[in-house]
């Protein structure tokens, strides 16, 4: 699972550190990653002040394989991220004969007014991605893609941007839910652990009809691993006589 | 507003870099912090890896009045948030007599396993965040303050906490839902922000029974500038005769 490419999220925008919008990008990201066998390593929200934007891209654009960024590609005074992404990289911003004919294509004439066309500004060597639904597109530079904030525009660029990325083995969970507090199984947790290194086991405490119970969360590459992991954690559940439910393999 | 104190939080977990939960707690203490004055600057979502966790602890408590951290204080393998506080402040870890006497008090002798008063280690010289709700307390140290990730307990220490924290005057917001798309007003919008410099706008799209739309958001700590800038917002867009919807005043 190491060994699987890396990525980073960056969100744009003050409504999600306002608590103004709740973030459905990075969540659905998470998820959607794994099953591309890429790991979800960091995610960043920053608010829409170029210098912030710029170190954010900058810093993670160097560590990981790929950083997908989140919001601020629209019409408006506050929509800044194109120009920081050009700052970061040090590109001049172009208006895009793609991007342009994209729109020009999707609007009529009387609609294709100036602060749309803005949606078509790029930082120059910039390559597009396709958006399905509102036609203004998302840009690639390098290894740092630019996607639209609207939860359903972002994963329609991102599936249209998928085929180019390349992943390791798709990371797999198995879960299972304990009806016991996580401190009751906790020593012989960090000892599972120990003996399957290449399985992450995470342990996340919920409550159920007001009794303390624990989700357990095993994830790896391997399949076979995984499931040995797993028949081990059962046993020992098992064993010290826990009720527990098995839950759905969920990628 | 730009003279607020700032904050940042660090959600610690690699159940939200995989999407396997979705956050709560940043999207809570974003508007939690407005009404007390401070501004969340920055959020950042890192795994259970120590160094990872140090590197962002060290950067954000920099750069902020306040960094809040969420996640991993609990008793199994996977909780390293103490260890890592510590060595972020170059901190040994102890038994704090305090923690373990909070602990001792809540649970019957038969339960204070060793796992669980596992969650009495703190780096030395840290106070303690009262948990009203499962005793094992949160930290502070410094400009650093570490909660629990469970969203109830977070906010029960949240409110723990907060009298120790100094704000400005409470960030407000009005808000205003305009049936159209935000690039018809885009150019006034930009006009509106250079006039109203500490207010901040934000536009944000959405659809409304498949017609574009745009809620647009006013922020700031003046009253008087914010109710200003709003009266000259929907004097805009009567004037132009686009169909509205002010919403009731959020903090």
């Amino acid at each position: 699972m190491c060994n699987n490419p890396k990525a980073a999220i960056i969100l744009i925008g003050n409504e999600i550190l306002s608590g103004k919008t709740q973030d459905q990008n990075m969540y659905w990201l998470g998820g959607r990653l794994n099953s591309l066998g890429i790991k979800l390593a960091e995610a960043r929200v920053v608010p829409d002040i170029e210098k912030e934007i710029v170190n954010a891209v900058n810093e993670c654009r160097k560590r990981y394989d790929y950083v997908f960024t989140s919001g601020g590609i629209g019409p408006t005074h506050d929509d800044i991220t194109i120009s920081a992404i050009a700052a970061a990289f040090n590109q001049k911003v172009i208006m895009n004969p793609e991007a342009e004919r994209m729109l020009r294509e999707y609007y009529p004439p009387e609609e294709q007014t100036e602060a749309r066309m803005r949606m078509a500004l790029t930082p120059e060597g910039a390559s597009l991605i396709v958006n399905k639904i509102s036609a203004a597109p998302g840009i690639r530079v390098e290894n740092v893609w630019v996607l639209a904030g609207v939860p359903n525009i972002f994963k329609a660029m991102f599936e249209a941007l998928a085929p180019q990325l390349t992943g390791g083995k798709p990371i797999k969970s198995l879960i299972v839910k304990l009806f016991t507090a996580e401190s009751n199984i906790a020593q012989e947790l960090a000892e599972l652990q120990n003996k399957f290194t290449d399985i992450e086991i995470g342990s996340y405490p919920f409550k159920h009809q007001n009794r303390a119970c624990t989700r357990l969360v095993l994830s790896g590459t391997d399949e076979l691993q995984l499931s040995n992991a797993m028949d081990e954690l059962v046993n020992i559940i098992k064993q010290m006589g826990f009720a527990y439910e098995p839950q759905e393999q969920e990628i």
